[in-house]
Parts: C-alpha cells; sequence; structure tokens
C-alpha cells in the first residue's frame, strides 16, 4: 500500500512488485487523484484517502511517501491502526516528531523502516564487513558529499523549498543525511558535534502549484531525485517568484567524541552531478571509496596505489554475497538496491533477525544531525549532536 | 512460463514478475528438479516437463533458457502449440535450425523474441538515434571487445564446453554474438565479410557433470555468465580433465560491404574482465564509446577531446527517454534492461508495435555470422557472411 | 643557484636546465654537503655557504629550497645582495616575516617568485581563462581536498613535523595552502573567513636526524611531497619517539564576502592517494573539475554530464595555447608545468610582463591563510582572513 | 645535433637539453630554413645543410627527424661520418634499407637507437619486469589500440600521405609500430604471422605544401603526431586535392609460432582520441593494461577485479624505480619519458650497458611487420612475418 505519488512512490510500488508482494492501492492527494494513479499504476481503486487505507485489514504494510511534514502523523495513525511502516526519510521535521515516532513504534510493536537504502549497495556491506573485521585502521579522516544538480535552474522549484513541508533544512535533510548515515553505519562511528554552513544560492524560486503540495489537502509526494516525471519544474509560474528559505548547500565538518575528523559537502545546484554520493573512509591501515553513481566496484587505497574490488555473489563478506544477486559485470543498480530493502523491512515485519536495516531509531538519529546542523549554522559553532548519543 | 534453471532462467523470472506478469511455472531438466526449482522459486509446482507446459492453455509465453542445442526443438514445438516465445541465444547451434525457427514463426504468427538485451539500455538508443539523425557522419572504423574471466580458471567447466551441447562456437557464439548484434543494430551497418582466429588456450577441463545437461535427460540450463550460484565450476572432477573443442578467445576482423572496417576482440580468459561489453563507433563527424559495465554514460569523441552524456528521462531521444525510468544518478542496471526486453517482447505478442525488439531474424543472422566466424578460422580466409544479407 | 637539496631543489635544478639556464651550484646544510651536491649534481663545487654565493655577481637568481623556517632570512639577504628569488612555499612561517619579504622585495626592487606551480598546467588557466570569460556564472560552491599519503607510515618523519622548522602548520601550511592559491587565483575570490579543524592522527614520530636539518646548522631541505630518495623515512630511530604537533589532516570551511562557501579537506595520511589536489568550482552556468593527478583533461560539468576538455596547443585559450607545448594525448606532467614557471619568473625577472606568476604577495596571502585556520581550530569558532584583504 | 624541425625535432632538442647536453645545431630543408629555425631554437646557425654537420668534429650525435624517406641514406652517411645516430621510427620506408642500416651501424660500432620512447615509461618496464618474473603465467590474448584523430579534418594533410615520402603504410608504419614494438618487448613475444586490412576512409586530401618536404629539397619532417605549430594543415589548398594512398586506419590480427593471438586495431581518424595507445595483456595469472595518455598507473585484473599500481620511485622493479625520477602523484609525461630515451642513448653510446633501448634491429623488426601488414592486406591472407624471426 503506497501512500503518496511522487518519484519515490513509483519506486517503492517497483520494489513492493519485485519482492513478490502486492500493490494494493495509491493514495494522492485529493480522491480523485487517487483515482487516477491506481489507474495509471494498474493497481485497484480502492482507497479515496489514508483513512480508507487504515481500515482495511488486507493492508499489512502502508509505504509514506509524502511531504515531509506529513510523514510523522501519518506513521503513527498507520502503526497505531496496526500496519507496519516504511516511511520516507526525514520521518519527521524535528526531533520531536522522530522520537514520538521511534516511541510509538517500540508501545505497538509495529515495525518502522526507513529507506536508507545506499546501505543496500553489496559493496557498502562489503566495506563495512571489513570494517567490522579491523582491515583498515584507526581512522584518521572521514570525507565526502553528495552532490546534485536538479534545482540548479532558477526556474524549478518543489515543495521542499517551502520549509513548511519540506522541513527547516532541505539539502542536508534530503540528501546530507543519507551520507551521515551510511557513514556512520558503515564506519561504525558516530559524530559528536558538528559546525556547519548553509548557503541559499538561488535566493527566489516560482511560487510552485501550492495547493497540490497543502499539507491540508493530501497526501502526495513529490521527487526523491531529479528530474522524475512529475518533477515541480515550474518554468512560467503564474504567480511569480517567492522567497526560499531553504539551503541549496551546505558545508558541514563533523568530529567524534574520539577527535576523528569528518567533512561532507552537499549540494543540490553542482551542474553535472546528478546524484553523487560519494565517500572516503581513509584509516591507519587502508581507504576505502564508495561512489553511489558506480557501486559496482570500490576503490581500497593502499601504499602501492589502489585495488579495484567488485561486486561478486562468489566472493567476499556474506552480506556482500548475499546482495550480490547478479554475475559481476552484470550491474545492479538503484532499484535492485531499493528492492533489497523492501525485502529486508518485510522480513523484520515477518519477525525475521535482518542485518542493518534503517528504522525508527535511525530516523530519530538523523533528525538530531540535522537539528544540530541547523544550530551550528546559526550559532556559527561547534555545536554537540547528541547530550548522550546512542550506542552502536 | 520458464524453462530452464540456471542463472538466466532466475533473471527471466525476475523480469518477468518485474512487468507485472505472472509465472507460472519452472521446468528443470528432471521432473524431481522442476519439483525443486518450483519451490526455491515459489511458483506451483504444475509442470513436469515441457509437454506439460505446452499442454496447458494458461501459459501465454514460453521463456526457453536450456543448453544451445536444445533451443530449437523446443521452441519449435512450442510456438506449434500456440504459445509464443522468448528464446535464449544463440537460438539455435546451426544456421538451417535458426531458419527453421523463423519460418515456424512466421508460419504460424507466433512471436519469437531473442534476449540481445543490451539494445535496451537507453544510452545504447541514444546511440542508435544520434546515428539515425546523421550525427556520426560515415563511418571511419567500429571496434570493441567483449572480455569476461569466469572460464580462466582451469578447474571450471559448463556445458558450453561440449560442442555437442553448446554449439561449435562458445566465446564468440555466446557473447560476441552479443557485440555483433548490439554494433550492428546501433551503427546501422551488416558486416559483409569477416576473417577470424578462434584460440583454446585452456586445451582440457574438468569433464563436467555430463549426465545433468544430457541433451536426452532434460533442459536445465546453465549461467549466461560467470559466477552463477548454480555454475558449473568443478574444482575435482571425478571423471578427469577432457579436451575442449571450443574456443576461449576469438579475434574477428570484419567488413561491411562498404569498406567499413570492424574488429572485435572476444574472450572468457581475461583476469578481471567480467563481462565487458565495449564498443567504439568512429565516424567522420563523431565517435560513440559504450561499455556496458557503466552504462549509465557514454563518451561521444570529438576534436575537443569528448562530451559524456549521462542517461536522463527528461532529455534525450524518445527511445531513450522511454528507457529511461529512473533520474539520472539513480543506476538503473542489467535487470533494469531485461525487464524493457520482457515487457517489449510482452507488448509485441499482444500485437503492439515496439521499436528494436530483437526477433528470429536476429537470431538467424546471428547464426550466420558464428558460421562465418568458424568457417573463416577454418580456411584463414576472408569470409562471406551471407550471400544476400538481409536488408536492415 | 640552488640553495637546499632536497626533493625540490633537483627538481629546481632540473626545471633550470630545462629553460637553458645554468645551475652553477648548489649549497647544503654544511659545506662538505655542498661539496658532495655539487658533484651528485654535476655541477662546479663553487660555494661553501650561501655568504659565498651571494657575494658572487655571475649569480642572477637564488633559488631557496630549504626548511620554512630558514626562508625569509635567506630571502631577505638574497634580495639586498642584488639577487632574484625564487623560495619554496611557504616563503615564511609567520605573517610579519612574510610581509617583510614583499617590503623587501618592494624596496630592492628584486622578484620574489614563489612556485605556486599548479597554477602552470595548461588546463587549470583555461579554467581560469572561461571563468574571465563568465562562463560559469555566479560561484554556488568552490570545493575540494589535497590528499596523500606519505606521512601515513608511522615510522616516517621529516623536518615539516617539528614546528620549530616546518612552522606551526604542516599539511594545511605544506599542500592545503596550494589548494587556495590556486583556488582563489583560478575562480578569481578571495576567502575572507574559514573555521577548521587540524588534527594530529599519528601522535609520536621517529625524532629523525635532527643535527641534518637544524636551523643553525644549514640550509638543507627536504622532500616537498613523498617518498624523494632523501626522505626521511627514519625506520629505526635511535632516540626513539618525539610527540608531534603539527597537523596530520585538516578540514576547512571556507566563505567570501559574498557569501559563496567553499570546503576543503587536507591530509598527509590518506592511503593510496599521492598527489591529489583536487577542486570542483560550480557555478550558475556549469562547473569545472580538475585533478592535479590527471591534469591532461578536465571535467566542465553541465545540465547533460559533462565535457571532458583536453588539452591542446592548437585550441582554446592563449594562456593555454602558450603553456601547452606538446600535442594531446603527449602528456605534460609535473616537471613541464615547473619549467614552465621557472620561465616565467625568469622573464619576469628580466623585465617581462607575465601573466600570474605568484609572487610576494601570494606568499603574504598565504601566510594570512595559514594563520586564521591556526586560529580557527584554537578558538573553534569562524575567524577573519584579513581585515582588509588584499584586492585580486 | 637535429636534423628535421617538425614537432618530434623540437621534442628531440628539449630532451637533449634535458640530459645536460647541447644541441649544437640545427638543419632544416633549406640553408634559409636552417638559419630561421638555429634562430627560433636559440642554437648557433652553424651548418647550412647536413654534409656540414657531418664534416664537423665536434658533433657526437646527429638526431634525424625528417621525413621516413629520408632516413636510410641519411644515416647511413652519419654513421660512416663517425657520428652516433638517433634516427626516427620508422627508421627506412622498406626492409632492404632498414637492413642497411643495421648492417652499417654493425660495421662503423656506431649505434642506432630508434625512439620507440614508450619502453621509457616506468610502469610499462614494471610490467615488463613482471612478466619476467612469470607474474602473468602463461598468454592468453594480446590486444590493443592506437588511436588518434588528428587526420579526421578532410582539409588536413602532411607529407605521410604521400608514399613516396612517407612510405606505403601511414598510420600502422606510423604508430602501429610503436604498439608492435612495445607489445612484444613487454609481453616477451614475437608475432610469427598477421592478417590486416587497411582503410583508406578520406579518400582524398589537399595538395599539402609539397616543395617544402620534398624529399630532393631538404631534411625538414613534420609533426609525429598532431596539431603541432608546423602542422600541415592546409584548409585552402591552392592545387586541390590529390588522392590519398596511405591508409588511414588498420586492423590487424596477429599469432605468435606458440599460437597466441593478438589483434590491434589503429587508426588516426577516431574523434576525441589523441594518442591513444593501448594494451592489454592478458595471462593465465592476471592480466596487465596500460595506456599512453594515463601513464601513471596501471591495471592490473585479478579474480577480485583489479589492481592499480601507481608509479613510484620507492618501490617495485629496479627498470621502474630507475625511470620514476618524481615522487607518485607528481606526474611525469612524454618529456620524461623521451628524455629519458635520449639518456640511455647518449650513455649506450659513450660504452655503458643500458636496458631495453630499442636500436637497428628493432627497426628491422619493424620493417618486417610493416611489410608483413601491407602484404596481407594485398593477399587477404594470413602472412608469415619473417621466415626466421630474430630471437629475443
Amino acid at each position: 500500500m503506497i501512500v503518496g505519488a511522487g518519484f519515490i512512490g513509483s519506486v517503492h510500488a517497483a520494489a513492493v512488485r519485485g519482492v513478490g508482494a502486492t500493490v494494493r492501492g495509491v493514495v494522492g492527494s485529493t480522491p480523485s487523484r487517487s483515482a487516477a494513479l491506481a489507474e495509471e499504476w494498474n493497481v485497484p481503486a480502492r482507497y479515496p484517502d489514508l483513512a480508507a487505507v487504515l481500515a482495511d485489514d488486507a493492508v499489512d504494510v502502508v509505504h509514506i511517501c509524502t511531504p515531509n511534514a506529513l510523514h510523522a502523523d501519518q506513521a503513527v495513525a498507520a502503526m497505531r491502526a496496526g500496519k507496519h511502516v516504511i516511511c520516507e526519510k526525514p520521518i519527521a521535521t524535528s526531533i520531536a516528531d522522530a522520537e514520538r515516532l521511534a516511541a510509538v513504534s517500540a508501545e505497538t510493536g509495529r515495525t518502522l523502516a526507513v529507506p536508507y537504502v545506499y546501505r543496500y549497495h553489496p559493496l557498502v556491506r562489503e566495506i563495512r564487513a571489513r570494517r567490522m573485521s579491523g582491515d583498515f585502521g584507526a581512522w584518521q579522516l572521514l570525507h565526502g558529499s553528495y552532490l546534485q544538480d536538479w534545482m540548479l535552474d532558477t526556474g524549478t522549484t518543489n515543495w521542499r523549498v517551502d520549509a513548511a513541508r519540506g522541513g527547516p533544512s532541505r539539502a542536508f535533510a534530503d540528501i546530507g543525511s543519507h551520507w551521515c548515515d551510511l557513514v556512520e553505519w558503515v564506519a561504525g562511528v558516530r559524530f559528536h558535534e558538528v559546525t556547519a554552513r548553509l548557503g541559499v544560492t538561488i535566493p527566489a524560486r516560482p511560487a510552485g502549484s501550492g495547493d497540490t503540495f497543502s499539507p491540508n489537502s493530501g497526501t502526495s509526494s513529490e521527487p526523491n531525485g531529479p528530474n522524475g516525471p512529475e518533477s515541480g519544474t515550474n518554468g512560467a509560474a503564474p504567480d511569480g517568484l517567492r522567497p526560499v528559505s531553504t539551503e541549496d548547500v551546505a558545508a558541514v565538518l563533523l568530529r567524534t567524541a574520539d577527535g576523528v575528523l569528518g567533512s561532507l559537502t552537499v549540494s543540490q545546484v553542482s551542474a553535472g552531478r546528478k546524484n553523487r554520493l560519494w565517500f572516503e573512509l581513509d584509516g591507519a591501515d587502508g581507504s576505502a571509496v564508495f561512489d553511489q553513481e558506480n557501486p559496482e566496484s570500490v576503490w581500497l587505497g593502499d601504499a602501492e596505489g589502489a585495488r579495484l574490488l567488485v561486486r561478486d555473489p562468489g566472493r567476499g563478506s556474506a552480506e556482500q554475497r548475499r546482495l550480490a544477486t547478479l554475475p559481476p559485470g552484470h550491474t545492479q543498480g538503484y532499484g535492485d538496491c531499493f528492492r533489497a530493502f523492501v525485502d529486508d523491512a518485510y522480513s523484520a515485519m515477518a519477525g525475521h533477525q535482518v542485518e542493518g536495516l534503517p528504522t525508527a531509531a535511525d530516523g530519530v538519529r538523523s533528525a538530531h544531525l540535522v537539528d544540530a546542523v541547523l544550530r551550528a549554522d546559526d550559532s556559527l559553532a561547534w555545536t554537540v549532536v547528541e547530550r548522550a548519543p546512542a550506542r552502536m
């Protein structure tokens, strides 16, 4: 059951089908939009709105793909109705809401899975397994970037531009949060303090089709990434430009309690960069580089140069082998990644133990990081992320 | 309905599900293997053998993924039983059998689709569209390679090693044929003559689990590519080594009737190469390079250097946009490619017009190329491929 | 005339010969070292020490390649003796000393050239020329890194490790300063404020051959980069380990007065990274990426992906053409770069106008940046670089 | 002493200076051209013609950089006059002339060095050293290409286009010969037989400035590669187009006496390719890939993917260390390569033993390969290169 019908909604739908489950329906921002989507996706037009979904006992899982500000209330309602939830990130636009979600998940025993899907690239798991085996030694430096260009066109807008709907952080919360989740999980660290500077490089954008995405009016969503067929590009906004309050770029420094430094550059306005999540983990005994746009190999630096390791179902760590479903050279992509996440989420919902599924706790962690980055940009000071950070 | 259960069988099954169709069953090399596969793939154990499949009116399409020597008879039987067929390449191990398939397809009106799936990479279509628009000018040279390493281990064997089951050509027929199909289709050429030299670099391999794949005993298949979970690697063959008669490497020169030169290098024993289908098309007004292992961008050479063009659902030719289902930077892989092929094949079977679906005629063309390469290697002379080549 | 005989001294010597000038002599840390070097480099053993050099009217230019703390006094002495100077960076280990050098240069009319040689890669000049033509539009973000691994071995030491000889900053002053010089010059910006965090990841290193490089004892120098034949690697230090006070890694955020954000990551302990000076300049109308380890092409990002532009003496901007002395594909390297710098420096000394020669003012600017980074790391606050930054 | 003043003449001159030797003069195609060149290169205008050079006892070595058809007679004259010779490749345009050169070299005891300079990339030597240590095992396949685009412009011409001056083969003799020399030397093989097809893709070109380069009128030469400042591009030929008889592209298959297959694709009309000499050597125990345009690292394929090995003066084989004069990451280029060749050539002339210097015997070998390729293209048959090939 999918709620929200932007680009990411269709990715969820494909993944659900890919794991052999059934998409029972889709809910858009209005009953008529729901009906239209049902036809477009070739699913029954069963549900005019979320309430109808929650009343249907045949629904096991609700996928929430709406604008960020709607996530928390919808996910709470779904869990209280006995449904498991896959909720798009950020799961909430405040720490309080994120913690509420975690509490409801614990209380109801319903799983809340969060699609930090880049954890499901097989070679990401390989790097993590090698880190856990001590291959890299003590971390010297953790750095990287997440760069896109879909917001570079000054005529492009999106519900994310509006802090009331997307939350007070845009570039960092939307994509920087992916990087932090991934690097903390792979490297086995928690960043204790941050400093950051956010920048709005395009100070005004078209007003956008406001009603469509109003929090009051429904549940439709928009592309996670760029250029989806339902992109909010709006070259000729009838109602003119509105000031932008959420950042296009973010420059962030990070530091663990043990003194390991990190650096992250985030941008949605870097021409030619499409979805470049890239990290380098430099350890005393070797380095590892992963590039989400070329996920079929990793670069493992050493004194002689580097090793290029390819994804391979017949080699490497158990988790890499589990997720590598095609022979090397037969590329796995973003869809395979997403499908593996949904597969594991469903397994967890069925009571099985799975490795590395991002859940409510990870969503809470992310909310703290977003909040700390905003505070750091505001105070221009190094800022502690969480007084007592969760232990891994 | 899938017949044959190696690596490529599972790829077919995933694609069938991915397009929203139903896998009604699977047939292995024996009734007990069929039952085991049905359980493994989570499909009903309906069919002990192919005859049972063909007798079932609920089956619309039969996917044939068995060893090469079985393709022709099985596909003919399926078409005569009124089924459409997706038949793995090579569709036959002789020109005569390939032509028989084409004739039966024409006679019965059943579609025979052949998974030359690399045609379904969006950027492959972009290059083709630009060629059709005249962007590259007169061809100067067409060259490339298809390199793998899965047969480099001297302990690896496979039914393909046995000419009786795999056909008289191995490396060229299995992967070189993909390259020829792709380059002829993209560049809009027919190679009129070839010269070639084949090499068996590993003269003996383990005897393999012969009975399993005997033409007499059933329909199971083996990996199309390397290292599949059911790979025929056989480090400790109980019955010793057998001489290998099919080539590990092939070096081929090609030439169109208009004098355009081509060169193709094929290998299954190039260490570190996993599935590197790579081509460069050099025209008077520009060049194009495609690498199947990095299918998300193409290199378009010009006097200043090159343009790197990325896959993008919002830009480029109609066919590129149609097949680009994810935003740029969210990688599409081999599975997406295969699924798009199955989708188009099913559309064609439903009577719709589709662009660039490889069918029986392409399988016949390939049989001619395989035959010409074998003759050239035998005669050590330049060899005409087809007296009167089919027009494109 | 070369003073100082480490790796970089030999690079200077090669460049001097490459432009057709004569190396009249070399001075090492002691008279006997001077004599040994003269023999090794095949130059006359004319000068026991710097004083002897300065007394020789036949010497036009003195190249100062000694440990950093010696630069200022030696350069002042040389200029006061009427010599032009090429002084290794950093030209001084304090702002005051750097400004003294600039003042003496102005007062004496002697040129002080500083080898920020990466300005002399032809394609660096091409990017700059395009920026000056307005090709990139308003800057959105300026980011990158300078990564090496030669200090990752805990047994490696070097005079730079000792703040008394190398100055209070190591990684940033040595290589981060190159990045800042290059990016400010290419992008046409001045960073107004910075915040930074420095890290000593290897807290103790072998004591090193202290006497050799004592400021009291002479003028010898050590490798600019890693693994030179005279590297200070010292696996078995007789006198044990000493604590390290200068940084191995530096994470820096930068911001222009106009609000353009920058980010720079610097490391001498990133395994597999040899001399990776890399920057990305993201503008409203396009991006530019330069990688010093692959300087023969640049990546120019745009909405469709990117253009790869190659160095070419027959195309592009006047400065690119001037410095591109070999046809494309015949790689120019670091030595060519250095030689072009020396050629321009000598031209300037001969009274000719040259474009982009780094001089004392650039050395002063760098001293301010180093100082600001140290202050920022100390205060943990955003820190203004210069109250009244020089205009470009 | 340089004879011939095209692009490659200036490369020779820079290399001579780079090794600390003196360019005593330069001879162009006419006395007035000689004088002009002497001024341009800043050398004394001593020699009106070659005879004057040969009469000067102060000249030790003559560098012959004239059009190919002039090489043999000039080199013979120089050796008979007691000079050592560095003669551009091909050393002659016929086997007979090449053998004559080898005989005169033997008879006179004068060294004839041939700038197959790609042997002087440090990592090329590393691959060779590893092959000699048995790292790669039995060769499975040797393949690659040498691609340029400088002849793609139909308005470009050059003395090489004219078989009377450049010899009967152009693309293969000029650049394909480099590939063959390099691969035979690195891989330790001799190709016993070849088949080939040559193509003239641009059948007519401007007539060119015939007199300048007439064999009768002097000794000047033209670019080895593309776009040199004295390129023969001639967009508006006053005397119209002339038919082209030498090939733009060559497709070649090769085979050793032991049955190892090779494939080589050569082109001067591949848009975007500047000087792409690329080879892959596939062995039973690993593969090696070298790309002349990115000579600072090599790709060593194995089952897990590959190792990227960087040039490093502190690691690897003795020859790699000897030629690696800069730390890794400080790129060495074509000029460094050429200088190392000249350095070794001069050492050999001084009676020292050097490793891997290409001499007259290599020039003779190349003449046989060129001849065999021409014969194969003519006969359309597999063709033996040499009845009794020289042993390595």
